[in-house]
């Protein structure tokens, strides 16, 4: 009676995977993807842009780790995806933000009969050359698997060698590890907001699944918002959390013919998003071509938004430009919401909440050091997280450009990041060491 | 898919269960227990003996933490048990330190047909008086599995308020502690040889199964030699390690009628077990009345035994005093063994296994600190492992005595236990704290 119960069926059930597949549904993506995707459908459903993944960590030769019959089979196994009727459903009636729905009927029939277009995939110097084109509504919802793919093959391949307990040992280092950054971040008290933003480059997504529910237990409603997965918002009933990315700008921006249209790019941007949305949605990710000239510029209805999103850069300075740009516009800072979301971690979590609450509303979007904190775990450290991009680096045949607050982080061809550098009125930029 | 299969015929015959049983079989028990017993089973098996329980640990107030309910009908459970024909077949046809049918026909025909006794159960001073009455080969047979509920019931006590990530992270942590001190343990190389002792003083039954698997996984044979416990030996497809303890000599002694029956009575017990038993058997446990005494007394036969067992006192000087003795017998140290089993840990044995290795044959018990070391896992320390000890107390209804090589551990009425230093003629002893 003390023997573990093996269910036979299960066990017959999983013998007939040929693969184990990575993502499995969907939805196992980012919420904003699919906000985006929404507001793409309706205001350029025909562009046609290209995604490309880019290891910015080169010392880390993927192509060696990984092999391409594998990676291939999960990529193919993701185009044979289709949205369930139980994801519909909850998609289509779940209340996000407080709003009901918030996807519009004819975008969820888009979404109902969507298959995820070709890939292309090839070797070169130790990486993967990992490329999708087509209509932008469909080839910018690949981003989100493509990473979770590859980051999880490269944990399955550094972890195969070990043995049951070795492994079990393992996972129990890394639980532990993230528990005490949960204990850690509970003595922060009761005003504290974090949500999970793991998803992209999490250790695997059972680990994404084990971390949002270890949030839940030890800091919970309202100090936990939720997380940006939408199936394991689903599956736990929790927010799906997230408002927008850089993608729209840099394509906007790719498709203007003069200066003053790749000026005023990023703003367009921000005014389809304000037709659309109202209230928590209304987030305002400044950074993708400098954010000080972007609110220096900004139009006044901008300041009216709800918050800002801090993505690149010294996270500090980021917010006290924030505060006094609100200030310049007339608005009170306490009203405003500061999203933090770039390679956090709870020492600067600490940092960040002590030097703003109060001074404005501050909240968190946790993602690589929640989801993927295995450093140090294994010899030569090859779970370390790594800095893996899957972007949109072309849009009609142009190429796209995004500088952010860190030049370490600016990606687009040398001639175009000048262009974009002398538009955007970019000067000197604190250089970063990117960790995540 | 990725849903955890619920069995549901599992849960529903879960749901059957009254309490969830500590104990599920007569031989989740020492080794050693079978193997006295059977000697008990030959040599006087209508001694009447009294064993009673033993918190040496006061400060812990077990009558507070235990509800008298719950250990009744854990006790209660246990009396309804009896040896399955699995259990039956696995002890007759095993073979144990290479001897087949080490258990004989009339004894294995007892074994299947015995019931536990009845127990005796009160509350005094916030301790349980826990006692058991009767024939001494079934008797005996309560010591372990009164212990390990004793033990399991106060880890569920303490545990019973922690949510399930706590207690999920709580057991991640224990798993990286013992999976640590597995590694150093790694480091001493091909020669260590170490047993699992762990079960009268375990954390839980499956804790003491986790922790045996994680050895034989990060030591294997032969440095990981086996367990004392039978089930886990059975089930996980091991040896089953032990010999013979205490309660041997303490009730021959009890029954002794003058003096020099007294002084002869560990020697009575070890010329029984000489007949009955050979090689790995033939284990001395000198401690009884101290170690000192008993080998220079000793017959001669007795040093041609395999090894010497080192319980209690200075284990380093334990060991020095057998390997003289076996000197002054003509006898060369290196054929003989060492087996060290008192409240050892990680560093203890390294520094006994580079001061003893190529002196003698050295081999570890590993007991309480192999399968109950959650000291400081939780607030209060409130899992930390404490001294409890189930003891034959008398004999006939005269009381045992026991001296061992630590006055701290000494048990018995004051005025006998004089008695027995004069008769074994102990001198001065060094008081040493008791850990477990």
């Amino acid at each position: 009676m003390m023997t573990p119960t093996v269910d036979i069926a299960t066990r017959v059930y999983n013998h007939k995977w040929k693969i184990d597949p990575i993502v499995r549904s969907l939805i196992d993506t980012d919420f904003y993807k699919l906000l985006m995707c929404q507001s793409v459908f309706r205001n350029r459903p025909d562009t046609n842009v290209t995604f490309s993944l880019i290891n910015r960590t080169t010392r880390i030769r993927l192509a060696d780790l990984i092999d391409e019959g594998e990676l291939r089979e999960q990529l193919d196994y993701v185009r044979g995806l289709s949205l369930t009727r139980g994801e519909s459903t909850w998609l289509r009636g779940n209340t996000f933000y407080g709003k009901r729905q918030m996807f519009r009927p004819d975008f969820m029939e888009f979404l109902e009969n969507l298959r995820l277009p070709a890939y292309h995939l090839e070797k070169r110097d130790g990486q993967y050359e990992l490329t999708f084109e087509g209509k932008w509504p469909e080839v910018m919802l690949w981003e989100i698997p493509a990473l979770a793919i590859i980051m999880e093959l490269r944990s399955r391949a550094v972890l195969k060698d070990l043995g049951r307990f070795e492994l079990q040992v393992l996972y129990a280092r890394a639980m532990t590890r993230i528990w005490e950054k949960i204990e850690k971040l509970r003595e922060l008290g009761p005003d504290l907001r974090i949500a999970d933003f793991g998803t992209r480059r999490r250790h695997s997504f059972l680990w994404q699944d084990w971390c949002a529910q270890a949030m839940i237990e030890g800091l919970g409603a309202p100090r936990f918002t939720g997380t940006s997965n939408c199936l394991i918002a689903m599956r736990r009933d929790i927010e799906a959390i997230g408002t927008n990315a850089h993608e729209l700008p840099m394509v906007y921006a790719a498709l203007a013919e003069t200066d003053e249209e790749l000026r005023q790019a990023p703003y367009r941007v921000l005014a389809d998003w304000h037709e659309e949305h109202d209230g928590n949605l209304r987030m305002i990710l400044p950074d993708t071509y400098g954010t000080k000239g972007f609110l220096e510029h900004a139009p006044d209805w901008l300041a009216k938004w709800t918050g800002i999103r801090i993505d690149s850069g010294d996270p500090a300075e980021g917010a006290e430009t924030a505060i006094s740009w609100w200030k310049s516009r007339g608005e009170d800072p306490r009203d405003k919401l500061i999203i933090f979301s770039d390679g956090l971690d709870v020492a600067k979590m600490t940092e960040l909440f002590h030097r703003f609450s109060g001074r404005v509303k501050v909240s968190f979007g946790w993602g690589t050091l929640l989801t993927n904190d295995f450093r140090g775990l294994v010899p030569g450290d090859g779970l370390a997280p790594f800095s893996l991009v899957c972007k949109a680096v072309a849009a009609e045949g142009k190429p796209t450009v995004k500088l952010s607050d860190n030049p370490e982080k600016a990606t687009g061809p040398k001639d175009l990041i000048q262009r974009y550098r002398k538009v955007f009125d970019v000067g000197q930029q604190q250089r970063m060491d990117v960790v995540v």
